[in-house]
């Protein structure tokens, strides 16, 4: 279709969707302080240095490869397109313009690609670090995302799979990666006692943590609504779901790991929360408001035995990413199948879940969709982590990973507290910061 | 009135609120890392678990029931109206639909909530916390809201009550409500000396504080901007009363506190900011730039007499919360009365304070509503403190507020530091973090 | 022009400025974690109180003086057109409402005093920093806005000057007025050793810093797309230039400081994506994808050796503020001159650089306009500075300096840490913490 450039709808859709971008590329600051909160003091300048080179490797990555690789299939290399910018979007049935088409898809590709630094966090060397960032930037997402979004296979089937925001294309890209990372690289050192049994290394800094939980909440307000590429009436509603289950996630594990562990965890009722987001990011359009506290509720409580379950199966992923996207974006998915409501009258396409009367077509595709990335994911990955370990990249020295990767890696420590004295001079230089010229 | 679904400026209201709910919703992260910064280091992560819940259970009862008693008065449980999603809200005399309307209630019932967090840092038990959410969040502040934005009384009054975004509605509300909280707990161990004097227990981290009052600062563009409810010409005339009025209370409370205790405190210019904006919450829209610079500089002074005045009183408020929000929610809500100018063509009413020629009509409705709301709020928040306390879930024992209530509510610290080193082994395993499992 | 006051494209044009000014605002709070980040932990308070100033007596001084200056040229003083409200903005050739345009702009001149405030860290006068802060916003930045945006002699070149955003009019008047300062206040006390040869004194908190990093990177997406001053189609391109030269400069930092000095410095990377924002700032409209990437690219890596040669030519400037906004800003301008891409479809006015066919013209005036800046607040700020020195205002005490300036110039310290005891009564109360009535 051609669309004027001076109409009005066009130009607020346009807007609109600059603004949910704006704040999905803000959800990088978040994972950087829940990644940070939830790690050791001495690692903590490595964690954010990966968001940081996650953000700006991926969006240049996805730039030239990526983004062509998910929506133009053949337009490989090279952003020409960036020099008219005004054509439609490559998957162009509605008003967006390319240039803020790329803007959304690159925050959500960086998003993907940042999961997984909590997962390898504190012993991940950081040359091997940089090179999966580019090749899931590059290749793994952009296959994935492809196959639905791209107008592929997924959207192709006889009941088409429905991935509203990405509880699979998104997350649970990121949370499998994060998964075969974990693996291959192993546990840090500490984690398991001589039993075998693991052990808390609590995280440095909760308010950093919830801080980051906080900012991830915002950012969601980005992620899920800007998934309707339009400024409509919708987008409100959207947004309520997306509320709902996220503080649905938060109360229920905070329930959960209150009988647990006899007590309220702080960094558990985040994880909820967030678990509760991701939940919904693949219903967040078909659910109602009851299905989007079920979907919710339920992802708060599958994150804290997942987390207490991996770390027992002898995965050690510092943060929880795992749990938090790849198994309640699992369940985020396949709760469409379930809990979709057809018969709202929101809903044009009328397709139900099986507890809403639409019998199990939309189930059976949802479980296509969520094993079929499962799978892809888990090999794609799996190379990648296999090759980079092959090649002695993946994983830092004991010594390094004992003193912290802050010195080992980039020179410096993440924090050097010197809280000064009125009694004279103060001299607080660490042994490594010594001049750099 | 009946809005088609594609009308643009309805959907540009829509979104418009959407957009400020965020914004109101960041403002639980401003909270968070205020009252984090203000309170000491061994009881932070309680703090931050505080805000969480409020924000997650307050969204949850608010849906449930509070929405419901603010606005629909009849239609009590149950949150049908999710389904529909198109219907105008409650009170629908412009274009919002319903699931915006809750949507950006709901961030203020959070807010509104989670003010007396602070007031009550460092000694209360966190089972009597969330008892206090469920009951403000539910019933409190939902029937103060239907006073008056719900059309009740204070709406009906021969000069109508005059509260634009809520420094009475919502701010006194979560202000007064701290006061009675922190005048029943009573003050923390070691506040005051063996004279009966107060010592400063002075907060863990100013940067935090600051960022929480910056994170304020701009979710309060929300706040204010928002509660017209509509994207009309007048949002930024609001936007600029409420920067003018924030940027006089920080530089007012910085100059008295240079003045009373010889230091600029950062601190009490942080708490003046908020003071400012608190104070031009209520007449963001009928007072004119001198207004609120005026209305914000004496927030700002306010602040600072307020702080010292309740210390030496005995209530012992760590961050200052019944001071900003209370005290100058009331100053906001009478400065209406004062400085309203009904003149000035932005005003269609026209309606005027008492020093714009307005004669003493909305002055006196301003006092009432203030004055109704205060005895209301501290009835019903003594009551639920006081059966909170019967119940023996008011405060932790004298070892666990010494100890810090991280590891006696939660089971883990909120700061562990282990900084590494590069000669080998470093475990760092406080009494506290064995295996959960 | 006259227009409709319900005009819609109007509405969303006012709406869309404000959504930029609140973002802008939030940069705020990233120059004060990255300042404090990149800084020691004794002058924490000092450096966010600094930055909370700069806003605050900003938004006051320039609402007062600097904006009338600025845009109204004649009309000195007193805001009186807060009034009204709905006149044109001052330079209205769009449909801009005189509110908003305000509260853009003074985002700005907050923004362009708050640069300052890293370079003179550690050792500058309270009262001396809130001397300078009331001369840029209400003197200097105001004279340089004039000349260009207020429609002054740069607007009037034969070949206008081109600064979209400020790379010059904004950042380099921040980092020109920061060199002098540097220079004129002197290093800190144990920056250079006796050899003199300067040593590291690295900043107290990486995350604090990174955190700066992200959240000043979502508010350029205030600052760049904003200055097009109206929603409309470009906005977006505009986004994803700024997205792409932030990226390439953090990239092109962290190589080059892993070549310099054999580690991919955590800081160097962060004030390289800062570097590139920069240095995008000027051209966001006029350059096409491959020029933001080249322009950011090189901003990156100028950052590393402008920060390395300052420090070598004994300029002490603890956060990288003059590399980052002075030596990137002026790069950025003249990036235009190089860059400028009048071949693209998107540029009406059609005006290229140098290496786009354009000739020198465009080149000469970005010259031109870079220098004449350059010049005037090298001057301007050189008697600023001087002035405050010559009255004992600018510098602390060699004793106030080694013991940190929280407690000399605001009497608390910026952290304190008590984590508590499972054992008993902890009172930790800092020789400065006395009760403060």
């Amino acid at each position: 279709m051609e669309i004027p450039l001076d109409d009005t709808q066009m130009i607020l859709d346009n807007i609109f969707v600059f603004v949910c971008a704006v704040l999905v590329f803000f959800m990088q600051a978040g994972f950087a302080m829940l990644t940070a909160g939830l790690t050791r003091a001495k690692s903590v300048a490595n964690i954010v240095m990966k968001n940081l080179m996650d953000m700006s490797v991926g969006v240049l990555v996805f730039a030239v490869v990526g983004y062509h690789i998910a929506y133009s299939g053949a337009d490989f290399f090279g952003f020409s397109w960036l020099w008219g910018g005004y054509a439609d979007a490559p998957t162009a049935d509605y008003s967006l313009m390319l240039p803020v088409d790329f803007f959304f898809q690159a925050a959500f590709a960086a998003a993907a690609a940042t999961i997984v630094a909590g997962a390898l966090a504190e012993r991940t060397q950081f040359r091997g670090y940089l090179l999966y960032t580019v090749f899931i930037t590059g290749l793994i997402y952009p296959v994935v995302v492809n196959w639905q979004w791209g107008g592929g296979w997924l959207a192709q089937l006889g009941t088409p799979f429905e991935d509203f925001a990405g509880s699979t294309v998104v997350h649970s890209v990121g949370g499998w990666a994060a998964l075969m990372g974990a693996i291959i690289i192993g546990p840090r050192i500490g984690k398991y006692g001589a039993d075998g049994r693991p052990r808390a290394l609590p995280g440095h800094s909760m308010p950093l943590a919830i801080l980051g939980v906080f900012v991830l909440f915002i950012g969601w307000f980005g992620f899920n609504p800007g998934s309707q590429l339009a400024a409509d009436i919708e987008v409100p509603r959207i947004a309520v779901n997306t509320a709902l289950a996220a503080a649905a996630g938060a109360v229920l594990a905070m329930i959960t790991s209150w009988i647990v562990s006899k007590k309220p965890d702080v960094s558990m009722a985040g994880n909820g929360l967030l678990g509760g987001l991701v939940a919904i990011t693949a219903g967040a359009f078909s659910l109602d408001g009851y299905g989007s506290v079920v979907a919710g509720a339920i992802g708060g409580v599958i994150v804290v035995f997942s987390v207490l379950g991996l770390e027992r199966a002898g995965v050690d992923d510092p943060v929880g990413a795992v749990s938090v996207h790849g198994v309640c974006g699992a369940w985020g998915t396949i709760a469409v199948g379930l809990l979709a409501n057809g018969n709202a009258p929101f809903l044009e396409e009328g397709v139900s879940g099986l507890l809403y009367g639409g019998g199990v077509d939309l189930l059976v595709t949802q479980l296509i969709g969520t094993v079929a990335v499962f799978v892809f994911v888990c090999v794609a990955a799996g190379l990648l982590f296999s090759a980079i370990k092959a090649a002695g990249w993946l994983r830092v020295s004991p010594e390094e990973e004992l003193a912290g990767l802050d010195i080992g890696e980039h020179g410096a420590p993440g924090y050097s507290f010197d809280m000064g004295t009125a009694t004279g001079l103060v001299v607080d230089t660490p042994a490594t910061a010594t001049e750099k010229v």
